[in-house]
């Protein structure tokens, strides 16, 4: 193990038992075109490496691999999911790592490689297996605030009344899950081909390494589709909810017109100016009338209440 | 048949007649390495192993194989589905099955398999398939049970009101559905692949076996995905049904309100206070007028009971 | 062509020139024992043969195939479908069939075979063609039965009021159809392999036969999803609908609604005790407001006529 | 070219540069039986041929090729497309054609045929691609008249009122999608498979015709897929659509009901009474309410109108 | 490099080291017969070339390549997206594409190639690429724009009232993916052909390229997709929350209704004229009943507000 300057690399790679992992960070054109230079890689994946939005793949050229991957890392303080990439030239002994936007540093990565010397030892591809592993190793966060997020929008959706934000809230994880989706499904195939395929740099010892980042990445997947299943039906089941809701508040509105409508329909019966209505002139006429109408209004009351309308 | 410790397990494999069968429930890590050390598994596995959430599987390491399956059981007490994972080690002479989570023991499968030896002789396949068939047979009884959730929706949703509680099912019994089809579908593919292809681990006449158990998954996942649909439907029907009900609600409101408001503009009419209204001085003109007045209103709920609206 | 006894079989099945054929109906496990040892069958398959509620499928034993297919026929008097199960052994020179549930016997099959003895010559294949092409002719009317309640389900939405009923029959239809697609979609595969796979037990000259039960089964397989698919597209027309209705009823209600409150109003006006109310003292002022009052309402009816309110 | 009674065929068979192309409709079974004696064709694709209902297929019988198409062509006169079947038998040196149901007939075809002779030399293969052909053109009048009716259907829904009979037009134009579909989806297969399988029957030199039907049903499928999903897309909008009319009825009811409301009360609150109520005995009173009272409807009115309620 | 009249290409086409590149705009169809003559073309991708309306697709005729292309781009003056095709005839060494519709002209492209003639030395696969991928280019801002207008949606979905120009434009949307969906779902296999398969006329070094056209056309349909599930959820989303203001508009309107009803309901009872009502009399009775009254509506006020009626 040793630091070597970029531009010694080449001479680096020259020696057999060596191999040389270089990360870089939002490199400039000039660096990128020097590490070009040093590995002789091709004009087209060099492109690719410079402007990020590149989806996950896998391609060779020649006798070096080019690999896009998507980071994905839970943004605490704005309580969103902040994507980036990460992408590599990996060479029979080099591994260039060219990270863009928000994701952490590979450092910690290379520190815990460098202590199990005997793994590292299997050359460039396990280092490759040890930054795909911790890649997919934060998804798992990622999702599983998916899935509390879900249940969140869940409590909401059966406890509390139907409002505008829960289906908001239900578009927003949506957009997320489908975020989420395009950085993981094309990660199965990339994985599933680096240990099943016969390339060359894979040595046969790692393919299990592989076959173990295939297994999260199928993992991952499964559960972001699954999310995305039960978001669909916590949507409907939300429609339903604010169709039942509005139902209640008909029957209610209802409910209480009949029982306001029909003191008022009496009131207005013995408002009338008819010279001849013998119960105007009975002493007790007003307080009867007015026991027998709210009488009525209480029995409504009761029957609406029994039938569940109020 | 014998009983050996876990020490001299290496001591029995070197016999050729003989396989060990080993059942572990949770294992400590101390337990595992020590498993690990006798029968030379392979990091990744034991790591795997180790750690419940897993997804079913089957990998190939070397000589041995490692499976995960996922197990199910109705937990009656508190009305909903457990699910555990069983992980199995298969060599050429040993089968090792360790239980994480909610699962019976596998105790009963194993004095059965010991009861036909001439079936046991088939070496530790058999008791892989002993084991599987097992887990896939507790299966049943738990989508019977979606099954008959599936009708008590039904029931609510043709038969009863529409009430909140009944969306909430269908969505609690869809989260269960999802779960059991992560449990069942990887399960085809796996025993899919232990009845046709060429694991020099499962002899030619033990292939028949796993075809039973392929056939008993196949038809789990079937009724998982028909109840599956079937409940989408019924979302969908009970949605039509709550509307109906709230179109219902407004008929019955819209008749009745029709019902009072007709006496109620009567006698605002003869409230009027013009000097000249021939009508208030006829002696029989309150009667008449309440008579003509309630029997329009009658005539009315007769017309709405005749079209339905009441 | 002969009756022989059943322990006689395996006598007859030693004869080069003859094959037995067997038909069996809900056999108890004796019986099924009998024959198991008479044509020497695997012990899975005979488990399979006692219980029903298989899946369509086919399985190869060593030199007997086994065949498990579902029978489906209208029950005119419950007016719904009645599902049975037929399993098949088939070998070299037999053909043993299992009816469970409902099914018609295959008595009329095998006395049309026995009309044309140069089809028979082909030994048990054609046998079996002969009631697998039986059991799919009985297809047709059970889906056509299917369309035809899906056209009474189309005039009940497009012509009647939406009702309860009428989404109950679509749920009911769609359950009838999920339960044909797994009684169908399984036999596709099964015919399929049995014309195009290298079976030894099916001649060359038969498959052409087997084809034309693909071909049926494919026809039965379309025209359950394409109802499928329309019975959809017909809930949310239904659902469509009920929601014109509901807006339908609120139009006339609310038509009706300000029709009544305009004389009301009016009336409530003209019943205040203001001292100084010139209006009141006019001679003519009573039939006049009238006049004008009901003028107002039956001019709004008109205008809501026009505009489709009412 | 010549024409040749139908009992001389066989003989004409025999002559090695020559083919016959015989073309019947709805024909009599003595005719087909007729035909099957001249090219000695297999029982079951004459008992095909013979009853219409077919899906359209492709199926090799020893030497010759049964074809099955699906037609369809417009109905002017009822709004409808009528669909019908062709099918065909392939040999060596003839074609014959039987159609079933409504289509055109295929002189034309021929009768343009005939003036190419060095295409119509490739043999009957050529005369299969010249009739598939004109078929195959005779869905883009079809399927552009459904497209047509979809654009009708949208007006309907952006820009008139919600009604009923739009609903049935998009059920009605999904259906006729459907039927559509099981005519054009099947012969993507049948001409895939003409120009790309090794038919002894189909010249090397004819495969490019015939990926020009593929080609055709794969743009014809296209646009019937895509109308569906736009259909379906349509179904959802017309549905919210219903709902902001309703609500658009609500809230206009609602409106109009406070600005009456409002008077009402007032109205009933002067014509309470109470001995001592100051207000009745002032002599503008009467005019001042009712001006408050109908500027405060008014101002109702306005408010209303601005937040466009009204 | 050097201009040739069209009709002395034949001539050039016998240099082995030069190829010929023809940019044709709507061609007539004299043009294009003399193009086929020079080139010996095929006659149905002639046919093709000269109309439009032909899907993207890949198609060989002996030495040439047939290719059609579907351009994409944004018009800004009538707010929406042209789409146009280009179909391409590749030889050994010409190649000719030929313009339909909107779409920039290739000059462009070909003064970029001619500065590159290592590339360009290449030959006409190099032409095609660099053609292919400037169509290609032209796809980014495209659905950039749609995705633009989705989030204009989303606004107006989450932040304004509902009304029936959302929906509109998710329709509108909607159609406008379907077609760009057209365009690139096909260039994903023919890239990936071209990329894949042994064309002669592809030479291996610029396969490459044609995996960076796959590369990109995967990524315009991926986002294509994406915008599209998107939509759908949008649109459910949108139904939710009229759903939602229809509910509020529906409190609303109980709640005023309630507020109203009651004072006149209490003004009706005394607008009684029964003879014997005490309170009449009272001296403060007035003021008193209607301090009560409006206290009940403001308390009713009050409360609707605290559990947000109102």
């Amino acid at each position: 193990m040793a630091n070597v300057e970029i531009n010694e690399v080449s001479e680096v790679l020259k020696q057999p038992d060596r191999f040389v992992w270089i990360g870089l960070h939002e490199p400039s054109s000039e660096v990128l075109s020097q590490v070009q230079k040093e590995f002789c890689l091709h004009d087209l994946a060099i492109e690719d490496a410079h402007s990020a939005h590149q989806r996950p793949k896998i391609e060779m050229y020649g006798n070096s691999m080019f690999i896009v991957l998507r980071t994905a890392q839970i943004n605490k303080q704005e309580h969103r999911v902040d994507f980036g990439e990460t992408h590599f030239f990996l060479g029979k002994n080099y591994i260039v790592s060219v990270r863009h936007g928000s994701s952490y540093s590979y450092t910690d990565v290379r520190t815990r490689c460098e202590t199990t010397p005997q793994l590292l030892r299997k050359g460039p591809a396990f280092a490759l297996y040890a930054v795909m592993d911790s890649i997919v190793d934060q998804y798992f966060p990622v999702i599983h605030g998916m899935e509390q997020e879900l249940e969140m929008i869940e409590d909401k959706i059966f406890d509390a009344k139907p409002d505008r934000k829960t289906t908001e809230d239900i578009y927003h994880l949506k957009r997320e899950l489908l975020e989420m989706k395009r950085a993981v499904s094309p990660l199965i195939d990339i994985s599933n081909r680096l240990m099943r395929f016969d390339y060359e740099l894979i040595p046969e010892d790692t393919r299990p390494y592989f076959r173990d980042v295939y297994d999260h990445s199928v993992r991952v997947n499964e559960t972001v589709d699954n999310t995305r299943e039960l978001l669909t039906t916590a949507l409907e089941a939300n429609f339903s909810l604010i169709s039942i809701s509005q139902s209640d508040v008909s029957k209610k509105f209802a409910g209480w017109a009949a029982i306001i409508a029909v003191p008022t329909m009496v009131a207005g019966i013995y408002g009338m100016n008819f010279k001849f209505m013998p119960e105007l002139d009975w002493p007790w006429a007003y307080p009867v009338i007015l026991i027998i109408t709210f009488g009525l209004s209480i029995g409504l009351f009761i029957l609406f209440r029994r039938s569940k309308w109020l």
